[in-house]
């Protein structure tokens, strides 16, 4: 078998058999395949893509590349959640807990924050004493006692999707379907979850921006990860406008806290329901009516707050450690015009937090914890002239400026009243 | 200006500014462009093609990426051939005195043959004393005296192009109209002369297999010839058979001095005339028809055989060196069966070839100069069983098995008689 000749079938509009597809994960991990004719191949995929099964073969065997976690000694109730990312997105620190306090087995893997996307790590790390450096034996024992871990990603999961994504985003090979869905479900297979839900992020902050792509790919995850044997389901979220209304990490974990005690913002709390009712219904094999008694009950009732605490003991933090420290300064963004907000740049704002502190540029920077942005007008609202529309938080001053002026570069105003947009778009199981 | 933009430029389909086309040409050849986005780029070239600005652009870049030969001061009357490759190719033995004969400047830089394509460098090599590594001053001096010098390759001609076609060789990005097209002018730019005749083959043995194909690439190199202000014409020729009827080097040189002497076969002799006429046409900006009545009296008169011995003279064999040694071994390919035959698949022939010694599978394999194939039988003729068809030529008698399979593999016989082909296809000024 050679690599040109796999290059060249697909390039000219074949599918590739699995013998094929494993040739080439196989030898581009282990360098016989070298970059400049991968490179050639995925940009061959994109003008081409890959059937269902071409695709599928793809994600096994990158999935397979490399370390893999076996949660199987925790029978078939294991359960993740995967978010195509988006800015504000706390999700994870809210459904996690309302999952397991209703006997799902949430033992999950997630990663730190680049660029204009917090990562749950990060957040995490902002409660004190939070300890998401757990051994493979702590992490076991604790998903044993308590049905809820996440920890840092450790071992070495999916080389091949690392390589292979690290070559794609400086190839523009990155947006392509079949490559972007093998790529997520790819991590979501060795991580070992019988059951996974995938929150498909779409609008403005995301890397879908429309309904109908959002779609697409979800249907594809969703396929793969049925061919690979895990029940899968996809929530289609608008990302329009942030999630909830903090940005930063501590500011976001005060926010998940105040959802688990009933006092959340609306489209946040909306949104975990909906994620935290699929993963319950496919899990629990139950439909999604019963599976939302079940959820509103775990929120209304206090038991997912109560597993909420329970979780963060078993990692090393107290009730204490959320009275987080405030940030040294805070500056108000105010309108200057009167009208209403119609669209609100995700990844602008996201940026704008990350000039704040709140997030990495490059791989080594260090976070504020206490850095991001409190919004009290998103999309859709109506705004007067002098109006507060959110209040920026640092412990560098100096930054005020430059992340107010991203902030407001990242709205768009007008006289005319926006149509309302969907929270949530579809589900597809 | 970053390659990434570059490649997602074309990716999506837009055409690239000359300062693009320029920063990928240096970026590559300097080694800040690595392999793997260019083998990007020109997988997004496969598909999304170039405009005729951009392949003008890009041969310009490559033909001015190393040494350039500046043959101006011979004026405007400097002519080259380039042929597309072919098996059988020995037109510039004789299409060079021809035109040399009646006053265009050749002074021409050629290459050795790999694979199943012969190299005129190789040829020339199999006349006992030829010199064909002239330092540039003898070169100029004898362009000077005589009108005609053929050289090997030397200096660092459009090293982008080398660069970029060993890339392609292994990314399947080889057969892209516009790579291919700005390769081949690129380095005839860069040689220097300021009329060009392009012979493109077309056929089982060539590059392009169908005469729509073969104009379309005429037509490309044609337009960027004229872009950079060389007068450029093209001819399409037939390659559904082998051009004359010897393949391997000195046999080709005997076949191109019967040629020469008005005792050759009339395929050759013909499309020999066809591209001295279109090359003394252009240079001396005649008619066609008056050209072509200087091309065929100069054949007819021995002008052309008599430029041919002052050639070979001025590069130091004599008119001695063209009794060549013959071959130790023949062996002959006897028909099986009655028929016609309908078609030969050139490069199988030139392979077989190869295996009786007449041609390198590597670059370092040694030539059998007297090793080749001598054609009694060629598409369209009729055949009886018992008929010779072909004689095989080696110094390596065990070669002989081999190389007579690969030769009747070519070919393909049928009870009907075939339409006869064109010789010459088109023109394309």
């Amino acid at each position: 078998m050679r690599m040109y000749d796999i290059i060249k079938k697909k390039r000219d509009g074949f599918s590739l058999t699995k013998e094929e597809i494993d040739f080439f994960i196989k030898g581009y991990v282990d360098g016989s395949i070298p970059d400049y004719q991968a490179s050639a191949f995925c940009m061959a995929v994109f003008y081409k893509g890959m059937t269902e099964e071409e695709t599928a073969n793809l994600t096994m065997a990158m999935a397979e590349s490399g370390d893999t976690v076996d949660l199987s000694v925790f029978g078939t109730l294991t359960a993740d959640k995967h978010s195509t990312g988006g800015v504000g997105d706390k999700t994870t620190l809210i459904v996690a807990p309302i999952c397991a306090s209703l006997g799902c087995v949430m033992a999950k893997m997630s990663g730190r924050g680049l660029g204009h996307t917090g990562g749950t790590i990060d957040k995490l790390e902002s409660i004190d004493g939070f300890n998401t450096a757990l051994s493979p034996e702590e992490f076991f024992a604790q998903v044993e006692k308590t049905g809820i871990a996440v920890v840092g990603q450790t071992g070495n999961l999916t080389p091949a999707d690392k390589k292979l994504y690290a070559l794609r985003d400086v190839t523009a090979t990155v947006d392509s379907m079949p490559l972007i869905a093998s790529s997520i479900m790819s991590k979501k297979i060795a991580a070992g979850a019988k059951n996974i839900v995938l929150d498909v992020k779409c609008g403005s902050g995301a890397f879908m921006k429309i309904p109908e792509d959002a779609e697409a790919l979800a249907a594809e995850m969703v396929k793969i990860g049925k061919m690979c044997r895990r029940n899968t389901a996809a929530v289609i979220t608008n990302m329009n406008r942030p999630l909830g209304n903090n940005i930063g990490n501590a500011l976001e974990v005060i926010e998940a806290i105040n959802v688990l005690k009933n006092n959340g913002p609306e489209d946040l709390t909306s949104v975990c329901l909906a994620l935290a009712t699929q993963i319950v219904s496919i899990t629990k094999n139950i439909s999604r009516d019963d599976a939302e008694i079940l959820t509103k009950d775990a929120l209304q009732s206090g038991k997912a707050y109560d597993k909420f605490i329970e979780w963060i003991n078993a990692q090393g933090a107290t009730e204490n450690s959320l009275n987080f420290k405030k940030a040294d300064y805070s500056h108000p963004v105010i309108a200057e015009t009167d009208g209403y907000i119609i669209s609100s740049d995700a990844e602008k704002i996201g940026i704008s937090a990350v000039i704040l502190g709140a997030g990495r540029e490059k791989k080594d920077d260090t976070i504020d914890m206490s850095a991001g942005i409190i919004l009290n007008k998103k999309t859709g609202d109506k705004v007067t002239k002098g109006d507060v529309i959110a209040t920026l938080y640092s412990c560098n001053k100096s930054s005020f400026e430059s992340a107010k002026n991203k902030f407001l570069d990242a709205l768009e105003f007008s006289q005319e009243e926006p149509t309302k947009e969907p929270l949530i778009y579809k589900i597809i199981k």
